[in-house]
This record gives structure tokens, sequence and C-alpha cells, in this order.
């Protein structure tokens, strides 16, 4: 066979279609089960990928997001006024937010020395032979001066220390937890971004902004307006208002946009749960505090207030998911559906061969043997030669 | 049958190959479908899924990243100047920085009592008995003390309150915006590291750093330098400057890494946009501002400056990809093409039963029934032993 | 054929079975290749796909974290003490938080009228004519008054510009570093919730606060004990902390949650891990510094204590992985590998119709040729009726 004959063969060869041989088998029962099985795939394709997981769409699951968080309210606590200036830390409004429920404030601190706290190893002391000057332990709160002195204004004495002076331990006025809190209201405006779909949402409405601030998020009567009651972010957390005021503690925001934008975007609400995020239970280090001073001068001494507060910070964690009809996962989704039929046979192949009665005669009429001395196909080539068919027709068939 | 014998036949039946019998249908029409098909296919994977999606690569999406802002530059307001240490907040430089470009700044506010703001509601009288005692509400700046008391420098009268006085609404002086923080530049470092690669990459070259933050960013003469002027992110983001000096605005500043590891790692240079994320549109609680105090004692009473800010909020956003020839993936997408080309035969197949003319002949020719009474099968085997192949053989094979 | 014929037929065809036919090669050589490459698959799938990338389990990926981080430590400087408040900012204590390490501090700066610094392009001057008033360059520290003045204690001249005043070049007061910081700990408390396992972990165990915080981490002996120590820090992160103290930097706290539900949720204990994050090498712009400023009044002028720090910034960045067993992955994946399987048959026709001798032979048994006069078909059912088969059954059936 020359080349050119052997490239036509093939050129003819190649416009073929091939398709396996399949063997039909005429039982009820198998029937039955082949189908069923078909039906159990084919359903959990239909509902489980296609519309509870809504194969057919193409989704975006990381949206951009800009928090932006504004907390209202005033208080009166003692004979002060407490603003959101006063309360509210950062100020910028980012999406961690924390609001002062209780301080214990250590006023006119300054460099200098004074008596160490008697819980510090070694601090109490007699004479000043008990004190090692220059000693500094990691838990106490300066360097030892070597002297020891009577302890504020109690008669035993402790070693004396520089340090900021008095120390919180001593002087710490412990401020009574602002309960009126549970009323301070705090914005979250959240607007995000599916940069895949090109769609900008915002969880406002345009509406005038005095009319938004002063409304209460409500999941159904007033589901844009992103304003909450700290008493209300407490319920939904399972928190007692009056347990994190004492200890603080840290929530949890969460915003949800689930999204699905075959239908009208404007039906794309977020929704919003909360949750506490520190450990509580029995654990003593539970809740949520931070110190920080406020420095002055006064005949150029610099002077500090130094704050211990306790409140909740709210930690705004926005999660976004959106999904749009797009041809690729749809075809993707569809092929695999189809594929997976397939597993079907598999299964009743199995029964078929091995349950099934008369399984010999399937089994037989499925499966051909070919031994190395292929005896029958050149019989067959004999006998079929001599009804006519033509012999080229046959080299490359299957003999009969 | 004994079960060594049984064993033995399964171990020698292990050792055949299996595969399924395939009929040559000589139709060309068919055939161009089929081939068709399969280049349409073929074509998807090769061109969609390898070149386009670059589904031989392993990937990784998240990767570390780390962010270092540093705002630039000085201006005169009025009489005084500001510099970085004024308008940029917070000092930290991380990923979020805010220019304060306006303030309303009420000096000299102390806790003390003062006259309520006009807008309240029922904050306007003639006499102490149209203001409750003790009475706090929401919207209000303090609690009312009971008195009925002149409004600043007005003739009218409202409550007096027990507040931070003078309020803000009365007493804050309006500068004007900063607007030659046009030319102000931030300098964003990024750097970001791929865990799964094991590569590290900066948005900065080696050099002068003088010479870095003298430059500015330019896509193609300058990839390296990512500083950028205050007023070419207001244009990149499509705002007016001026605007954004008036109500304040958050931009995000989105820096996206885009990675083929197949290539030189030097060509993974991040590219920059700009975008407003907070709400605008004709809304007026649009922008961006915050509150914040600068706290002195004179003469042991606590004072502050209460400045509302606005200004712009960057939010630095990190996007990143990065990809690399793995074999795994590879030989799973290749694995998906090929069984994906087994798809074309439903198709053909389909096409084959219904819409070819003569297709009962095939139908006959794929199809093979198998019914309850084989018969046939008995007959050939006479026919066939008469021809001298072996009856094991048979017995196993599909009779002819 | 009428309607209701052509119905039944369907009804009853629809419950029949349908299976490939299959050949089988009685080949030792072919076999072994076979089964190899079967083997090959289903190793590939059991190994790697279900026992290391554990395939039979849900995922979640993203879990909801919230981070707490709390400065310890006390050192001496000099003269002055610095505690916790005046080294750890931000105060409030979130997954950022930086140390100052060193400080070149501004004291006394004013708005007022003083000489720029000698580098400044054009500063340089010997009388009032070289000063342009009003100029105010960007490099600049402020706008010129047009007068030329001797530069602090110094005998040359620069031009006087408005500004704070003194400027920082020629004032700051450059400290020593704090090497003694050596020995601060940082406290990361970080608590994790996986929703779709609705599992919360926390990376510290109940016990004592007081012992918590004297407690040092270490992987083995102390894995609930998220205490760190800042040398402990620069080593893992391959630093040298009398390094980080000069330049400053930032490192990168990875908290790593790789949890096995299925195992018992005790055993999700977080590894740590830290990494410098920005740029090292010989780059003179790296490390890390800020600028703040303390604001105080005196004699009804505002004051600033300028103060540049340079420490360590911690970005702690939490990466969560859950796994729980999953009928749905568990299926999808078997599914895929029993597909996959398929695969062998493919690389096997290939070898089988190429290589091996004899494989006209298989090849013509494989394939069943039909064109379009169909005339073999014909001669069968002669034959076969002859025996008895009925004609029904072989004019849907394969012909023999």
């Amino acid at each position: 066979m020359g080349f050119l004959e052997f490239f036509k063969d093939f050129f003819l060869g190649f416009w073929d279609y091939e398709t396996p041989k399949i063997m039909v088998v005429k039982n009820r029962r198998l029937g039955v089960i082949y189908r069923s099985v078909q039906l159990l795939v084919i359903t959990y394709f239909i509902w489980y990928v296609f519309i509870s997981q809504k194969a057919y769409q193409e989704t975006e699951e990381r949206p951009e997001s800009s928090v932006y968080t504004e907390m209202r309210g005033v208080a009166i606590l003692g004979d002060s006024v407490r603003d959101t200036t006063e309360y509210a830390k950062p100020s910028e409004g980012g999406d961690v937010i924390s609001t002062i429920l209780r301080r214990e404030v250590t006023h006119n601190q300054r460099q200098g020395t004074c008596a160490e706290h008697f819980s510090i190893p070694n601090a109490n002391c007699t004479s000043d032979a008990d004190c090692v000057p220059g000693e500094l332990d990691f838990d106490s709160h300066g360097q030892r001066t070597g002297h020891c002195v009577p302890y504020y204004n109690y008669t035993f004495k402790t070693c004396e220390i520089k340090t900021w002076c008095p120390i919180e331990e001593a002087a710490a006025e412990i401020e009574p937890p602002l309960e009126e809190a549970i009323n301070f209201t705090v914005f979250i405006k959240n607007a995000i971004h599916f940069p895949k779909f090109k769609v900008l949402r915002v969880n406002i409405k345009p509406r005038k902004p005095k009319k938004l601030l002063r409304c209460h998020y409500h999941p159904e009567t007033n589901p844009y307006c992103p304003v909450f009651r700290l008493g209300y972010i407490a319920d939904q957390a399972r928190e007692k208002f009056s347990e994190l005021c004492k200890t603080g503690g840290v929530i949890g925001a969460f915003i949800n946009w689930n999204c699905d934008f075959d239908v009208d975007p404007s039906e794309c609400v977020p929704t919003y749960s909360f949750r506490r995020l520190d450990l509580r239970k029995t654990l003593t280090s539970s809740g949520y505090h931070y110190r920080f001073a406020k420095y002055y001068y006064k005949d150029g001494v610099e002077y500090r207030s130094l704050i211990k507060a306790f409140g909740i910070r709210l930690d705004v964690i926005v999660h976004g998911h959106a999904g749009k009809f797009s041809l690729i996962p749809t075809i993707i989704n569809a092929v695999t559906a189809m594929t997976s039929v397939g597993i079907c046979s598999i299964i009743c192949d199995w029964i078929m061969l091995t349950f099934i009665d008369k399984h010999e005669v399937y089994s037989g009429k499925k499966f051909d043997d070919v031994t190395k001395n292929p005896s029958p196909p050149v019989v067959t080539e004999i006998t079929l030669t001599s009804y006519g068919s033509t012999h080229s027709d046959l080299s490359d068939g299957v003999p009969l």
C-alpha cells in the first residue's frame, strides 16, 4: 500500500462516525433499577446542583467593601457629660469601632518616684536593705530606687520605684458603668462593589439624612436603616448589656450580602447578625479593655491622665456572594451531569453480571473474547463471503 | 467447578483487556457533524481553558499583604501651616489613611451649662417652666437644667443644658477647604508574599529614598513609583477634588497583582486603580467626616478643641493572583477535556438515530437486544462449533 | 403503526437496560498495561485526592476571626520610664499593633517663623533678595517670608519660613533605642468561628489570667499560651532585634488554624509563624516609622511635641482551614475517580491499535463498519431465521 493510498484511507476514515455498540437487555427488573439510578442522578443535578446551588451562575465571592461607622448618643455620668467624641474610639469611623462603657482613670500621673504595688514579688519591705536599687522586674511598674517607702496612705511599706506616679492600682478612680449607653446608636454604612458584575450596592436608600439617623433597623419594616441600638446589638449577640458594661467584649457585626443578579438587583438587601467574638464562659481573662492616656503640661512638666477603658468593640465583617447566569458554567455543569449519568451503567452492569439470573447469558452477549488464535473471524469471513458481501468491507469491519 | 479453578479463571481474566466495541458509520454527513462538534469542544478547551484561563497552572489567590502609607506635602491655610502630622490620620500609616481637607473647629469647649441648639425638639422656651430639669433627649446635646437662657449672642431663648460648652453648632469656626492639598502625595508601599510559591514582591525598586519620594506614578514610565498626587487620585476616581474638599469621601485604592511565575517574576508589576467607595449621587448623607478632640488643662479644668474633619479616606485594598505550571491541574484538565469530547457522541448518536435516513439500520446495528429467551446464541454456537473453534473460548465470549 | 402502538413500544423500550458491548482481548501484555494504568489512576485518587487532599470532606476556608492584642513590659530609658501606654500604638489592641523602639522628639514646636533646612533647593541665602516671599516648594517645610536669617546656632544663613518652629531636622532630640524592649511581650488572643460547622475555637485555655500573662509560648510545652517576647518574634522572623530598634520594621504574625473536625476538635490548635513583611535588603527606604504629635497649650498658644517613632509594627494575619466528612463531596469525587479510570481505555486502545501485533485483527473486531449498503445484516438474518429466532426480535437487535 503506497503512501498516497494510506493518506486517502486515513482521510476517508477521518470522516467516519464512531459510536459504541450497545446491548439492549430486555429485563424489566434491571430496567427499573437502571432508570431509578438515572432518575436519582438527574434529580440530584437538577435540584441540588442547579436549583439549590445555582450552578448555572457565574459567582463572585469577595466584593470590595467600604465600611463607615458613626456612633450617636449622649449620656450623663455623675457630673459630667459624655458625647461621641469622648466614648467612641478610634474617631475615624472605620470597620472597627469601640465604645467606652466604663473607665478607671488615674489622674495627674507624672514621671517620678513612688511606692511599688504590694502584689509585685519582693515589693514588701521594712527597710531600704530589702530593695535592690536598679532592679526592674518584668511584672513591676518601674525601676527600684533602693528605698523603702510607705505605701501611699497605708501604714505598710513597699519598695520605691521610678515610674509614672502614682501607680494605677493605688490611685485609679473607678467610675460607674455608663448604663445609659444602651440607647446609643451605631450607624454602619456599607458600600460593596462586585467588580465582575459591575454592580455597586449600598445598605441605605437615598433619603433625608436627619430621618436616616433617627430611624432604627428592623429586618422587615426598615431594612434600609442600618442604625442599631447598642442594646439591640447585645440582645442579638445574646449578651447582657449590664455584663458588657462591666467587663467589655468584642462583638462581630456581620453584614451578609447574598445577591442574585438574575432577579432585580434591588432585591439584594443585606442581612445583619451579631455574635460575640471573644471568649466569655468562665474565663476570667475574657472581656475587652485597653489603656490610653491624655497628656498635658503644667509648669513645663508632662502629666498624663491614664484611662483604662472597658467597652464594646464592634468588628464589622462583610460577607458577599453574588451570582448571575453565565453560559460557561451552565455548559460545564450540564456536561458533568450527563457524564455522571454514565455512572448508572457501572452500577447496573455490576448488578446485571452478578445478581440477575441468566447473567451468564448477558455476560456472554456483552463480552466478546478475542484470543491470539482468532479462528472464528476467519470462518465467518468465508461464510459471509459466499453471501456476496464485498471483501474490502469486511476486512475493516467486524466479521459476523 | 472447584474453588481453585474459579480463582485461576478470575486471575487469568483479570489480565484481559476490555474495550468497548465500536460501530463505524461510513456516513459523510454524520462524520462532518461529529468532527465539528469535536473540534468545537477541543477548541474550547485549548483556547478558553488552557490559554485564556491557564488551567495548567496551580494558582494562589490570597497573598499575604503588608501596606505602609505615608503622606507628604505642606500647605498654608490663612495664617497657619498644615504639615503631615496635622492632616494625616491615623498616624501609624496602615492600609486606611485619611487626609483632613476641611475643618470645623469648636475651640475651648469645657463641661458646663449653656443653651441647647434651637433645632432640638422642645428646646425653644420663654421661661424656665418650658424646660423639664433632667430631661435628656436622644438628639439633644446634654441634660436639661430646667432653666431658660438666651441662645448665645441671639435674642431668643432656649433651654439650658449641661454639656460641653459652647455647643458645636453655635461656636464652630468653619475653616476654608485646603485646596492646595491637591498636590499632596501619598506613598503606598505594598509587599506581598505568595506562601505556596515562596515569592515575595514589592511595588518599589531599590533606589535612593529621596528620589523615590520625589517621583510620581505613571503606568508606563514609572511603574515602580507608588507615589500618587491627591489630584491624580481624584481624577482616576472620576471625582472633582474641590467637591471632595467640601464633603469628603471614601476612595478605594486598589492594588492588583496578576502574576504568572512561568515567565520572569520581574514582570509581575501591580496596577493601581481608584474608585469612590461611599455613595455619592444626590445623597445628602454622602461624604466622609469624623470628629475628634484635642484635650488640654487650664487651671486644673479640662478643655477640648472639638474638630469636625472632612476629608478623603483612602482604603488600600490589595488583590493578588499568581499562577505557575503544575502537573496535577494539567492532568486533571486534560482528562476533563478528553472526557468532554465524549459528549459529542451523545449529540451525534441522537442525530444519527433521529434525523439521518436509514437510521433504522444504524439503530439495528448499534443496539443488540437480549431477551429472556436468548435462542440465537445457542444456534450460533452450534454453527460455529462445526468450524472448529474451541468450546471453552466461546462459553466466555460473544457467540458469533 | 398507530400512535398507541408507538407509545406502547416506547414505554416498553423505556424499561430496557442499555449497556455497551465490550470486547475482551486475551493479551497478557495489553492486560498488564491496562491494569497498571488503572492502578496508577486509582492510587492517585486514593492517596492524593482522598488521603492527602481529604476530598471526602466539606471545607471552610475563611473563618470569622477576632484578634485582640495587648503589650506588656516596662523599661527605663535615661531618666524616664516607658510603659505600655507610651510605646504601644494604637491603644485599642486590634490586629495591627506597633511598639515604639526609638524616638526622635522635637519639643515645643509652635506655629511661627524660623530658618528653612539647608538641604531644601534654593534655601541657602546671603540676603533677603535670595528669598522669594510666598514661595512654597513641595519639599520645603513651609512658606517663605522673604527674609534671610541665620540657621539656628550656625553661622550660615537660610531663607526664613512660616512653619512649626523649630524644624525637626534642626531641633530633634534623638533618643537611644529602647534595647530593653527585647523582653516586652505581646499577648495575641484570637477567636475564630467556622459558621458552616458551628465551631468556635480560641487560642487560649481557661486558666487564671495572671498565670496566662506570665507564661511564654512554646509550640510543644505551651501551645495554649499566645504570649510572645519581642526577641522571640525577631528571632522567628530571622531579624536582628538591635537592627529593628534602629530602622523599625513591619512583621507579620501568622496564625494558622488547620482543623479536621472528623477527629476531636480539641486537636485544632493553631501554629504561629513570623515573617518580615516590608522589604529590607539594601533598601534605604526600608524600615517602619511614623510621626505623631502631642499637643498642649501655654498662655493660649498651641504647642506640640513632634515625635518621629521607629518601631515594630505587628500585623496579625489569621489563616483558617477546616474540614469535616460530607456525603456530597465524597460522592462527587468517587464518581470523578470512576470516570477517570475510563481514561485508561483511551490509552490502551491507542496502544492496542498501534503497537501490539495482530492489531489489524483487534481493530477488525472492535470496529464494525456500517456502509450505505448494509448487506451482511440481511444475510445473517436469513441464516438465523432458519434456526427459529423470532423476526421481531432481530429487527430491533444487532444481527449476528
